[in-house]
């Protein structure tokens, strides 16, 4: 199942993509790989999801992005302002203050600011300097996400954000629904290996979906693109797992296909088919997609942020199936397992300080080539010269 | 006003001291400021408060010092002793210790030292080698304070203590009441600064008495001699604040004129003046002065320790009302306000890694003033050839 | 009292070995102590202890060892297996896992490995890779611990674990409980300190049993061979402290010697041998042996493992009176004095960044002689050329 946008696409090779481990045994391990090359963080001259939209409220929230702190609210037309954190006067941070009409004043000597970033009051003087201004970043809502731009302004074209019909967030078949945050004590990197390696949820998901049926072990069929990767894997015939069951009303035998697709360097939609299935006669009839979204945005070079939602294109009645799904305990749960599992890998690189090594299972594949993804987008934004 | 005492003041020109914060636009922020010049902390030839006097008891109380662990205790006739905080044996803690009669014994092998750091008792040998003593630091009790000197002790001059008549705090016509203490997670210079700009008050104390009338937004008239600032201003014509109302038993209209004191590097003294006024005539007719009391001592480049009192030359029947106001809920709700302001823009320090810079308004004369003292009294103790 | 092994003992002159105490007055302190020399942590081809063997179960429980973070589990025929506690693949913590047969599972994608550290088991393959292992550490059980070698796995000799008859840990005359640990917010050396110098019972044990005549302060005989220290002092006529008068069913005046045995870099045993004494003759009458038995091994250069327990050659009756004494309140809140001492002067070291020095006293000898031997086991590990 190739990516719907009619871009053509090449099939990624293997050769030389990965050390062989088939063959004879290696006398040492892989070299360390996290995280990425030695140095490197994230590409910045992206666009990255910074916040769910009903996160942005008229009273500011503070969030880290790639190192820089915004101060985030929306302005009296419920635009969103997107301003560097820290007041220019002191330094004193912006999200303790209050939104004044459309500006934002510090806490500590009341200048304010307007969402452009420029000074509009300073109390004490009526002059105000033209150096006393924040950075404003460049943002955009699509879907139920605002997403934020903290590279260069200069190169901030929205038509770099993935496209949101294609990756099925806004297409109307679809009704989908967000809502989950964690803020990860882990590198983003880990995360996207998280989700460019399915093969983990019958293993740390034992305990939730994982357990339920709800996964397999499997090498994908994997599709590399310039800056998109996609996986595909089948369950050909399976007894419908309890939780889809009773989404669908249905139990019995189904056959499963999962698409994930991996928009670099931030979304990634999982796109999970469901037919019912005719034992006898292979015959299968569709029941309906669910979609599984993420997107992940560094934080800082050792943390991360996660939004996570649910989404589906049967059932449109109320109450909306995915939104009780994606709120449910158990995706909670399972959401809960990934960010421990990122965290506990954390711990171990600090534990190791830089002697972790890797070894490069087959599966491993597409986590592979989406790390090589953010490398060379990395690549792309350094000097030259360096 | 000028300063109590009578030596020659000249005022502070303006010229060459700040950005001209009102010429046309800059194209730069200005230069970071914290801490002071790079590589800067605190004078060290100096007296700071160490703690308020009934803190030391004759249980020992451990407290850095400019980063000298000090143990602090009170010997049988009353006087305190300030000895470095670490037995020379093992290193072991010596405030966990027990004081008996003049000595404080160590906990773990029962090594006693006196007051003057010398070693009485090793319980295990006779003869005591000369080495094993402790630094004791010179001390000195005045007013409700405990002034220690950590720098080079051949330097303890206690005639370098700020007069205490002078700024009022022996004048019998005060009555004055100390007690509030706080363990700032900030640099002291942050709270210099907080205190040389009182246009803090109206914002960051909107909550406490700044929403209470307690404040106002003015460019201070600001008067520096070698070590010493003051800063002038007055609300000429105001309703009584009603926290004022209630210590005076007076509402109506009032006049009011601060005086803040800055005996560099460690002591406040704000004088607040407050007469009532007949609108009618402009006469006025003096209720009296509130005096609100501060110290600031460095613990480590990060941390600090804040004394704060208040008093009054009015009124002195008994209860103290100034005891009653400075162990009122709203000003200690205040003077939380400011240690978390430290603790903020410490955080935004730290988190902007050295990057942080800042803008200066004209009402930040005497806190860049306050911060030039300081740095020149380090310039002052470096060598020469540095 | 000599070690009571054969091999011939010089007793170490004092010559040389420390700086002499009692002479006229020093100008400086002495030199630094901690960590050893510089850089230097721990000798490695040794072997320390790692557990309890009632410790390890089928579950696994994960420990740092001289910074190698390993993970222990018994397999079904009770042996214990001591693996690199991350994951090769990902460098998930293997401790979260389950042990499944003789084999570890990682929770993150079901990778197993054997007790010999071989991959097992890949589910998304078949061909495992010979570089997808984890390193296994020797181990041995002897007494109730599970012992560890971390160093050079072709030099793991178990003919250099200390004789356990020898140190009376198994040998059938005595009955020893074991069951006591600590982890150690200190680096180890504090702890070999604190075991060699008994003069800390009467001051940092006062609330516990140094208070009830436990302890007394002497300077004691040294006994030093290349990798084994004894030092023995002797109480001739003392009462019986308490809580010897509930152990023994006597109270009167008994004659008590301490003899403790160092067996670098990780064993203390202390023989505590208490007689009946008729003060009128001298004659004395033995009631019995005290064992004071501790492990020290290291975790990481500020971290440490403290495993303690008690014994007795007297009364095998039941219930075991070693057994009620090792678990007994007293014992457990004096070993919480030796682990809070070692944090403390962790915490010293640190607030000192390296700048606290030592005196060292008469008493220090046997800790001075302890710390040389660490030191020359390290050195005798480092490569010739450095
Ligand atoms: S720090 Fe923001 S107004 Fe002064
Ligand atoms: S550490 Fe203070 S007496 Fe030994
Ligand atoms: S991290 Fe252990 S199996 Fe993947």
């Amino acid at each position: 199942m190739p990516l719907r946008a009619g871009r053509k696409q090449t099939a990624c090779s293997d050769q030389g993509l990965l050390p062989d481990s088939t063959a004879s045994p290696q006398p040492t391990r892989n070299q360390p790989m996290y995280p990425l090359e030695d140095g490197s963080f994230a590409p910045r001259n992206q666009w990255y999801v910074a916040a769910w939209s009903q996160e942005i409220k008229r009273s500011p929230l503070e969030r880290v992005i790639l190192d820089n702190p915004v101060v985030l609210y929306r302005t009296t037309d419920g635009k969103v302002a997107a301003l560097a954190a820290f007041c220019p006067h002191r330094g004193f941070p912006l999200a303790k203050g209050d939104v004044i009409a459309d500006d934002i004043e510090c806490p500590y000597h009341g200048l304010r600011f307007g969402p452009d970033g420029a000074c509009t009051l300073i109390p004490s003087q009526d002059v105000i300097p033209a150096a006393c201004r924040l950075r404003a970043y460049p943002v955009a809502e699509r879907w139920q996400w605002v997403w934020i731009w903290v590279g260069d302004p200069d190169l901030a074209d929205e038509a770099l954000i993935p496209d949101h019909f294609e990756a099925r967030l806004t297409d109307p078949a679809y009704r989908n629904a967000g809502g989950n945050y964690f803020e990860v004590p882990g590198r983003y990197v880990l995360l996207h290996d998280n989700l460019l390696d399915l093969n983990h949820v019958p293993y740390l998901h034992k305990a939730t979906f994982g357990g339920d049926g709800g996964g397999a072990v499997q090498i994908p069929e994997v599709v590399a693109k310039e800056t998109t990767i996609s996986c595909t894997f089948t369950q050909p015939a399976i007894d419908c797992p309890p939780f889809l069951s009773a989404l669908f009303g249905y139990s019995g035998p189904v056959s499963r296909t999962y698409v994930s697709y991996f928009y670099a360097p931030c979304l990634h939609v999982i796109v999970d088919s469901i037919s019912r299935l005719d034992p006898a006669t292979g015959v299968t009839e569709q029941l309906g997609d669910l979609l599984h979204i993420h997107a992940v945005t560094p934080a800082t070079a050792t943390t991360a942020h996660y939004f996570q939602g649910e989404g589906q294109n049967f059932s449109h009645t109320e109450p909306c199936l995915s939104e009780a799904f994606r709120s449910s305990e158990m995706v909670r749960a399972a959401l809960e397992e990934d960010v421990s599992a990122t965290r506990f890998i954390e711990q171990s690189i600090a534990m190791n300080r830089g002697r972790l090594s890797e070894i490069l299972l087959k599966a491993d594949k597409a986590a592979v080539l989406g790390r090589r993804m953010l490398q060379a987008l990395i690549d792309a934004e350094a000097p030259a010269t360096r």
